[in-house]
């Protein structure tokens, strides 16, 4: 079967996330085991080039992964026509720009989330690559994750019946310090430099209630910063200005129309007693679920039980023990390779996609809409988004 | 050491709570342990006569329980002056006008919660209690749980340092009523009935969130029906009115000034996965803590883990070996009894009481406010009740 | 970032403890990571010069590790001017003399505990040091074992409210030679060579107690031959003379000023029925810990039980299951390494530094004020160390 | 066989010591079982009067055991020459006082410890018991406890080589009374009334070690308050005035001459990471053990590990597990019970009786040596009592 070259701009994989998610479980993974199969079997091998601003780092990650091409100018880049997929992993702050930049040069693009600060930035790079009718994608890693997925096989296989509500709880302690380091980026914690778990979360949570529980109507927010001082990378303590938790209810319509309530709390100021790091409560009416990252488990109409509420006597049930776990029937892939492969074959065999940046811009406005509802403690609306012109 | 008589009209105990908690478990008790000791070791013994409208059920439960004095006619036994204290465990609907009328008689009133279905009403009731110069109290009977004295040992003991963020979770499937009966009664559901869970829970939560975690300032609360139908005692189905959940969220002044969210789903519509029917978890920066009915598990800032948030892998942690057990170090008591022989001292002793109709009233208000957030989509503030004239 | 090298005289590496932890577990794991990192980037890279009695066994130690230079003559080593550390893990007795050629030849210095075996000598180094100038350090290595930094970061963290005190046992069975060889060399067992328990342990507790707990202020002291008669390496029997058991009670100035007991049992003389070969436990108002080498458990305040005495009956609770682990939140380093690193820092970047030969002395100071005590069957008072003409 | 009558005059039996162990679990339970046998065979059935102040209470104990005769005058009671026997669990203030009384009187007495506060006392006591000729006893309820038994079995079967030294380990936390009730009366902690841990443990600590260990030659004392605030029953706060905990070491002459050395710790103010409440360590050449109240574990000489101290791992060897149970190969009865068997049979039998006051007075003397170490700050000598005249 023949292979054919897909030419990669590479930009932001010196990060954490862009490092290992991107260049490594997902590229390096995807040529390691030969490129992505398309539907008439010929194959599709990326080709990466790596750019950023540190020539010596840029060159050490190629070096260790085997990517023959890198560079630190992104002009002469973009300028190469054998490179047709900009990707980028950069800041957020940056990210704009640098997409507008590569759709000029008629490049295909797919980046990050958030994919800009503002709706408006985020709609006018939407605008660009409807205009320039290049194939763009977000990333929308968390769809993809084996406790998700499970989540959604419920729901396509109709074990919910009506879907009622929704809980969510994503957190864990995030420390402050002066004990112990921090385990996350102290600018996280400054709004002055993009910080703050509303920016950081609801561009997730947009996409995680539209696909699976029903798309976003409405929501009220009330954001928090629990902690307001916090030690840095260098040990100098300095003030967090950025909201470190969030309480947040939306309305959402449900696949079938109904209406669904999802009630999401995300915290770095929390302590875990719960099966994973975030957590999925799902209620319907013929049985509910609780999915973590990985695991799922499951009770139906028929084993729910009927206990009683006795405030003399310890509640003799226990509950845990009342579910059944979702079996792990299939292989579960790094989400975001999978989401690459889906790309790629968009790319290539025009495969339907369906994670444009006009889904990652649906984040950015929930964010905005969280933000204005905070500020004037009501519910806000969260309206279809009109690309005029259509899209 | 002498024994003082207290005569006692109990109305509604032939409903669960009434005869169950308030007769049996509480007044019963009381006189089978020879009464309530006072500060100088006299003891106060009460005699009650029980008083509803079905002459023969009432006959049978005060000969079940070794109680002499029973009847139907209310207005007889107010005119008795040798007892001097009306409770009341009926419906929420004559409770204010019940309550008048007790306090025109000169007596000292105790009730069960709501103590009216408006603030108008409960105001009005706390008015005339005032002018009228007697004792009154109403049930704040969750504040004697276990679990929820543990954790106000616990921040009276700072294990919290400064408060954070309280999250609460109660609630477990009521059944429909079709395939097997309701555990509830289906007036609970209709509306026009005094039905709907934000009546029946806020009235509990504000004292607790009062008491425990800091005074209530401002609300904001989704309802909902998740289950318009159901089917009532005699297998007949009905139009299920009321709402059935509610999701709520709190801003609190702490003990310590300190602002504190609270965010609380209540439902009876949702399958239980967590260690009791309801669950208490807070966060604070020295330490968390989350409750049950009965037990109570603690986290310290000390023993904080530090998970990693890996996609790729089931996570390694089994968070809920992380707490520690709160032990039970003193005896438990059924917390209806304890709070009648605080009320007792209070009549016989003047000994402080804090749990009076005002506080009472205060749970009216807190629903009040939150049916207006919902109908409004917005936040509602909650004022501190001004009782004209002074409490 | 350019890197430089520091020239370091390395002596006394062929005992068991200078060639693990110094040489193999130090020095050579800095040099495969590249160095020690300085604030502004730069690295220092050691390059070590061997020296020793025995030419042929410092050859093999270099050849095996990767060390180019190696010698016998310490003279001629002091007087290469591009070496300007000396480090010394050889005979407690020659200590003092070699410290005091390497500071008369212009070397900083930094070598094992104790620092000599007397004050007089201990202090006299301190002072050569002062006069020349030169930097200087004493290993404390059990300061970085990771179940004592875990007890550090309990007390910095607040977690023991007000500090009571602490109990030390260490120790194991150390076996007499005759059925089976002793697991320490033979001389640790004979006064005459510089043995004995105290003179060994006391350096030790010195700048633990000081850094974790408090200052020590006084000491009572009782020491013990338990086992007067040994078998040597030769399988010969030998009279054992010195002190291989003691008893002793401290009392200290806790950080807060506060009164702090210490009781410490050192003992090569006894079975261990405990959770390491050394135990820490430590009260405190608002909670206790019990650490070993590695791993730290702690029970609040909050979650002490309330046990009952009955003889009549087996203990019901399990203690040690009411104590909570406190996680291993961060990689735990060679406290060796890291101690070096510390004061290559020093010497580079003149960063702050407090394991020097003045706390050394102190330890030396602790030894003979228990010794003492022993003699005259009293407390012995521990004043301030007074370096004339300040340190 | 015939049964014997033992007239018994029992004072000081409505404290919870006397009344739970002297009356209920001895007395009653001796009489319950038809008496005490002795060697020929015959029984001898006690039959006691309860003395106390209040007339009531003394009589609905009485009652409850079915004791026929009590009253609140003492003097009419030892006028009484069908009672031979005198025994007081009164407070130790007024034991020396009431001891002599009856012994005045011509009773045989027996009686808790302290036998008085004051070695004056104690001895002016045994002086009158001597000169009167009667026969004398005083608890030493703990050498009665199985895991002491077990240990005292252990010495005499020779399990442990020479002996070289204990460690016991006493206490446990009693509370503050603030946030819940102490679990031991307030004046223990109240110098004014007789409290104080020395006074309380050291009674019991010299007839242990004696017996089980060696003679006690010296002892070095440092005590302490830790908490010096504490809440009384009343709830109300208090200064602790006396010692609530003691580090003490003692130089003991063994059963075979040898040196033994003895650690003890008492606390009131420790929390419990030991397998009991308190735990006796015992060290041999041939082999070690640890006891609790109820069991014991042993390591003899052959099966003692050989670990290795390595700081860079976690230690592996799992201690608890390299010891063995003593099995429990008799049944125990309560200690208190079988002293008293013990001391009627030296009565009626004249059975030899070894807890005689002189050695209630050397608990007494024991604590005025440590009284005065901890004041003096040296070791005090422990003479052998001389009883002028002889014993």
């Amino acid at each position: 079967m023949p292979t054919h070259r897909l030419g990669l701009i590479m930009h932001g994989v010196t990060g954490r996330m862009g490092l290992n998610q991107h260049l490594v479980r997902s590229i390096v993974a995807i040529r390691e085991q030969g490129g992505v199969a398309l539907a008439n079997g010929d194959r599709v091998m990326p080709d990466p080039i790596l750019i950023g601003r540190n020539a010596e780092k840029i060159a050490a990650i190629a070096r260790e992964h085997g990517i023959a091409r890198h560079g630190t100018d992104l002009a002469a880049a973009l300028a190469n026509p054998n490179d047709t997929l900009f990707f980028d992993a950069g800041t957020t702050q940056m990210r704009p720009a640098l997409l507008a930049q590569a759709i000029a040069a008629g490049k295909h693009v797919y980046c990050e989330k958030p994919i800009a600060t503002t709706l408006t930035e985020a709609l006018e790079v939407c605008h660009l690559a409807r205009s320039a009718g290049i194939k763009h994608g977000a990333v929308q890693d968390k769809l993809f994750l084996p406790g998700l997925r499970k989540l959604d096989f419920l729901r396509r296989a109709g074990f919910f019946g009506r879907l009622l509500a929704v809980r969510i709880e994503f957190g864990y302690w995030v420390f402050e310090g002066d004990l112990q380091p921090m385990q996350r980026p102290s600018w996280n914690y400054r709004a002055e430099d993009g910080g703050g778990i509303i920016l950081d979360m609801l561009c997730h949570w947009r996409y995680v209630l539209d696909n699976l529980f029903g798309e976003v109507q409405a929501v009220s927010c009330l954001g928090a910063t629990h902690i307001p001082q916090r030690w840095d990378e260098a040990g100098q303590p300095y003030a967090a200005t950025a909201d470190d938790a969030c309480y947040a209810t939306f309305q959402l319509k449900g696949h079938g129309g109904e209406p669904v309530i999802a009630q999401v709390n995300s915290s770095w100021a929390t302590r875990v007693r719960r099966e994973d790091l975030v957590t999925f409560h799902v209620d319907g009416t013929q049985g509910s679920a609780v999915a973590g990252l990985t695991d799922c488990h499951v009770q139906s109409r028929v084993t729910t039980p009927r206990p009683v509420w006795n405030p003399d006597v310890r509640q003799p049930m226990r509950f845990h023990e009342q579910w059944q776990p979702v079996p792990d029937t299939q292989p579960n892939e790094n989400g975001f390779k999978l989401q690459w492969e889906a790309f790629i074959r968009h790319l290539a065999d025009d495969a339907p996609y369906r994670w444009t940046l006009v889904e990652g811009a649906k984040g950015v406005q929930l964010v905005e809409a969280a933000l204005q509802s905070w500020r004037e403690r009501r519910w806000v609306d969260v309206p279809a988004l009109s690309l005029q012109g259509g899209r």
